[in-house]
């Protein structure tokens, strides 16, 4: 294999990015906030912090839920959703196509429910009236919106809407780990009761919260002192969040970091923001698609590129030729490292930074061997960034 | 004029760039180095600061010149070099062709020197052979090699050489303010005797520091207590520094940042850090031109692209514009702010970064009411950029 750019002389002179869906590249004012000397959590001013982020996380999403932040990562969120909002030996449906709604499924089955997988193949999308049906009597579905694995993004509104016709008291819990703050999302409108994230995704804060945002619906049915968790215990967590007070000892320096961060994202009404976010993928898929690599699924979340390198390369490939060149993107996940890399802005990058990495791409792919017209990709994510 | 951009509601989510040709984006760990608390300037981590930060700034010129660091801008820097290599009252001839260059004819007349300009329209190239007749009888020389108001890189190489053959007693003082670290530099080869930047240019530091390098050999012909300053008298300050200590306070927490910026441009051969910037203006130029925006300069410098918008514009319209989309260039200088505006890559980006920028332009001008091909200035900036 030819190796031309490892013996580029001018790779120290890149600026090293962030290029992986999540952790992600954070605005250096977001940065320094976690270097001021934080207030302490239950003073007027700790309280206040937490009442912000709750309040700009809640706006984000544009309909009147209330967020729970946890200091744990995504998964942590998640689970506090479950065992919140799932009564002991529930029913629970997990529908999965990827590492990520997999991994929903385990929690659940080992957290002790009478879990029913709904399993595609990675890379597919799932169909909203396998999963429907899977649910009836059950109490809580588990469904992911972006699927960071695979690239793909799930059609929740079909997909909660099939379900709760099948079983209106149904409880969905939606992994929106990389699709909120990026990808359209409706909650309210759609029936998906309570949406997780964390802090490391398309909110571009450094990692280590995890929040649920729960409709006012659904805290009615929340568990109070869940057997399944203690600190996860959400119904206590939300409790005291409402006050300003959380039960443990909080992240507050990145409770405030991320407040900060949110200024950015709600400075623009939220469509702006999807469409911005949708645009800079695009570009990369475009820019993939020049390069021979294709994307993975058939819809694709604007989160995060997955793509299908040629046959000649392997996706830890093309991983470890851009981290040669100060640039981290991801290879897929266990066991698809060799399917699929996975480029992404999902953080604090604008549509030049998706156009910079389309050139990032044709050098990393020229380097690696791969016959291509250059300039293709460039011109091929341009056309899906210029202001029209 | 359309006012399509002014009004797109996704300005917000850009990240906000300096590509003003200094001061220029600091990588984020030299930033950091400025909030680390200073060492004492007399203690042995002070003194080791300056010895490091000098020892660098050397080894990037690559000649055995000894570094004298200022805490002042480039100007004090230049300063401190005339006073300090000039008698009162010596025939000083000042090469000129744009704002800086001007500044320093301007500087040596205040100071009482017998000034003699060479003078030649902004945007244009000095003449060696004219430069070197004037120099017949006179002490010192100042020359700017990159000027930054034009875009100009002076054949600093032959002026030099043909002045001294003209008169080889001649100090030859060579702004180099935004060519240090960027343009082709060989003073020792050159004839140069003391070379002039500042930290907020092609070292990437933020302002606060001018720095003078000084050939050996001018160093026996510094003047002692010179009565044309005394905060700028390098004699003193050389003689001080050669042993680390500055007779005044000087800013610590800068020069440790210095160092630090430096160990980035070292890891290189200068003439992969010189190629490297040269294509980077390369595309800026290329995009330029694509767009109807001529380079103003015939040779151009690698420092900035100094570029002559179409008729229809203005310099000022265009630098306002970029400044409206969050990105921080500028238009020209008095009293050419219409005639052109000015891009650069000059401090701590990279060829990706250089390939937004081109995207940057592209949505400017399209702002603007320009026509032009979609697409043309990117892909003229990625064939100047890309690996090969």
């Amino acid at each position: 294999m030819p190796d031309a750019l490892s013996l580029s002389p001018h790779l120290p002179l890149n600026r090293p990015r962030l290029i992986a869906p999540g952790p992600v590249e954070v605005e250096p004012r977001v940065l320094l906030e976690l270097a001021r000397p934080q207030p302490h959590h239950r003073s007027p001013e700790g309280i206040a912090a937490l009442m912000d982020a709750r309040a700009k996380l809640s706006a984000l999403l544009g309909d009147p839920y209330d967020a729970v932040i946890t200091t744990s990562s995504g998964t942590g969120a998640f689970e506090g959703a479950l065992v919140s909002l799932t009564p002991e030996g529930a029913r629970v449906v997990s529908a999965q196509a990827g590492k990520f709604s997999e991994r929903w499924g385990e929690m659940s089955r080992q957290l002790g429910y009478d879990t029913t997988l709904v399993s595609k193949p990675w890379g597919s999308l799932l169909d909203p009236e396998e999963v429907a049906g899977a649910c009836v009597g059950a109490h809580t579905l588990l469904v992911t919106h972006s699927e960071t694995s695979t690239g793909a993004l799930h059609d929740l509104a079909a997909i909660t809407r099939a379900a709760k016709a099948q079983n209106p008291d149904l409880i969905v819990i939606a992994d929106c780990i990389t699709s909120y703050g990026v990808a359209e999302l409706r909650p309210a409108g759609w029936g998906v009761d309570a949406v997780v994230s964390g802090s490391q995704k398309g909110t571009a804060t450094p990692p280590g919260l995890g929040f649920v945002l729960l409709s006012p619906e659904v805290q009615q049915r929340m568990i109070p002192a869940t057997g399944r968790g203690f600190y996860l215990d959400l119904t206590r967590e939300l409790r005291g969040q409402k006050e300003g007070n959380t039960p443990q000892t909080p992240a507050i320096n990145l409770i405030s970091a991320l407040a900060l961060a949110l200024d950015r994202l709600l400075a623009v009404p939220r469509e702006v923001l999807w469409a911005e976010k949708r645009r800079q993928a695009d570009a990369l898929i475009a820019a993939g698609e020049a390069l021979g690599a294709l994307a993975w699924a058939p819809r694709t979340s604007p989160a995060v590129a997955v793509l299908r390198p040629p046959s000649s390369l392997t996706g830890r490939q093309v991983a470890a030729r851009l981290a040669e060149m100060g640039q981290r993107a991801l290879p897929g996940q266990a066991p698809h490292e060799d399917t699929v890399f996975r480029v992404s802005t999902l953080g604090y990058a604008d549509r030049y930074d998706a156009l910079g990495i389309a050139g990032i791409l044709e050098d990393c792919f020229a380097s690696l061997g791969v016959a291509f017209e250059r300039g293709s990709a460039v011109s091929a994510a341009w056309r899906a960034l210029a202001e029209r």
